[in-house]
């Protein structure tokens, strides 16, 4: 479920396109007029505003925010505004260039969004960046993180709730195998997690925990330090339970040692239309305090009322 | 360039669906109605006879014909009739459950269609098998062919005419290392091949050739019966040249040894809308006779006049 909070009834798009240009006139910007407008519109409705946008004032919506708008506060509101695919396409291509945690990233698009949203974004960066996600992927990554991410990031996988369940056995008994012999790269576990649907993958898994008495992501943390490992247990739980990985990305981001404010603006600016409010729960359920705390004590100015205005806090 | 003929002036498409009904009534089936009709209608035409001859009569037209038909031409009507992405999800879901050559129709299937029409591809076999194309392929397959044929069905290519003279250049020099140390399933060879746009391959190509004095396909016939390395081969061709990979199917298939009717079905059926003429020119420069000729020697009856008239003999 969506935070994401629309009022019932809004301007029209050239209304708001009018607003936002007028937040940037005169000395200093309207930060607050900008919070009221684009925090509260959904991607369709911002899609639409940016088009008017352009067509009135000859520049794009971004550029315009771009110019106007400084630091953390500049990132959440240029992440949010484009459309889902505009922003994934963005996010992973940032992933390629970028070394530390781009694999996570990478990862997290792949493994959480749908298969119709990933095929969204796979177009929106073939427009943008004159090339394919999954060739940039391959050729930027190498060893096990290529063997797991190019398959994860191409596959379309089938999303019905169909279930094969002598396949789910079948498949816990190969995962097994592989897991107990250290095979974390095999190609057959490889195959496993990157092309069957989520729905069988969530079967496969309860027939593992069942069959063998612990869940997967157990026997996956034979040595807590590997990094591949790492990635192996995130991507079986953005595919099976996304929002307890996002819960705890935000736990990392927002923890007492320093924030980390990309991590804390991703996955607010990626989840907020989607499913920030299980999000949510699960953040309180693990930190006995809920994720609007969290973030005001964090985040201050724009930045943070950007931020609470996305997961629902307050009015619309 | 498609031989299909379409005549300028057609009836709705309820009239045809009644001719075709009709086609189907009394004793014996009317096949030069059915020809005449089917054979000189293009895809969408085709889906719209039959939803209006479903809701019209409540049966399915494929399954009419199925009834009515039999041998070669009823699998050239039946591989014909439906859309392209319903036709390819039905022969790369054969492909994956035959052992013999499926290996070749799924890399074809891969190879030569374009991104948008592989994906509507993938689209079609979620709705009709209720899982995807890429999960099939990944478990039927093993080895070297899993490494080629998963990718070669998954990655969205990136269609742009653009090219990039210096990826070029090194990745040319990539494949070479890779074949001249007889690594032909290495990652990286994979990798160029299954990921990089067409016409991003094509200058790698050009720049291989250019620097090392042989066409590619020349280096990877240091074995010439090994199977791996003709699939390697073909689907080269596919990307770069496929009215030429296509001529040499049809030549194989109507050859003095016998006829491949499933082959020259496949090809004609899946051509025809396509570049079939292109695959007759070709087919004619390098057999000195017409592919007209060739068909009417090999096939006769109702089979030979579907197959005459899809690649655009005679009349509409």
């Amino acid at each position: 479920m969506a935070t994401l909070k629309v009022p019932t009834q809004i301007p029209s798009a050239a209304d708001d396109a009018e607003q936002l240009h007028k937040a940037f006139q005169g000395w200093g910007t309207n930060e607050a007029l900008i919070i009221s407008i684009l925090a509260h519109r959904n991607a369709s409705q911002r899609k639409l505003i940016r088009e008017i946008y352009h067509e009135t004032y000859g520049e794009d919506l971004l550029k315009a925010l771009d110019k106007e708008l400084s630091s953390d506060f500049e990132r959440a509101v240029l992440l949010w505004t484009p459309t889902p695919a505009e922003r994934d396409a963005y996010l992973a291509n940032e992933a390629t260039k970028r070394l530390t945690s781009s694999n996570w990233v990478l990862m997290e698009i792949a493994c959480t969004r749908s298969s119709h949203d990933l095929f969204a974004a796979k177009q929106a960066y073939h427009v943008r960046y004159k090339k394919s996600l999954e060739e940039d992927v391959a050729y930027h990554m190498s060893g096990d993180y290529r063997k797991l991410l190019v398959p994860l990031v191409s596959v379309h996988r089938y999303e019905g709730e169909e279930i094969n369940t002598t396949l789910a056995k079948s498949e816990a008994k190969i995962l097994r195998e592989k897991i107990s012999d250290k095979e974390y790269s095999h190609e057959e576990l490889i195959r496993i997690l990157t092309t069957r649907s989520k729905a069988q993958l969530n079967a496969t898994l309860n027939h593992y925990n069942n069959g063998y008495g612990n869940a997967i992501n157990k026997d996956l943390k034979a040595d807590p330090n590997d990094e591949f490992l790492k990635l192996l247990r995130a991507a079986i739980k953005c595919l099976t339970v996304p929002e307890k990985y996002f819960a705890k990305v935000l736990r990392l981001a927002t923890n007492k040692l320093g924030t980390d404010e990309w991590a804390l603006t991703r996955v607010v600016t990626t989840r907020a239309e989607v499913d920030m409010q299980r999000i949510k729960e699960e953040y309180q359920r693990r930190n006995s305090v809920t994720l609007e705390k969290a973030i005001a004590s964090e985040t201050s100015g724009d930045y943070e009322k950007m931020l609470l205005a996305l997961i629902g806090h307050g009015d619309a």
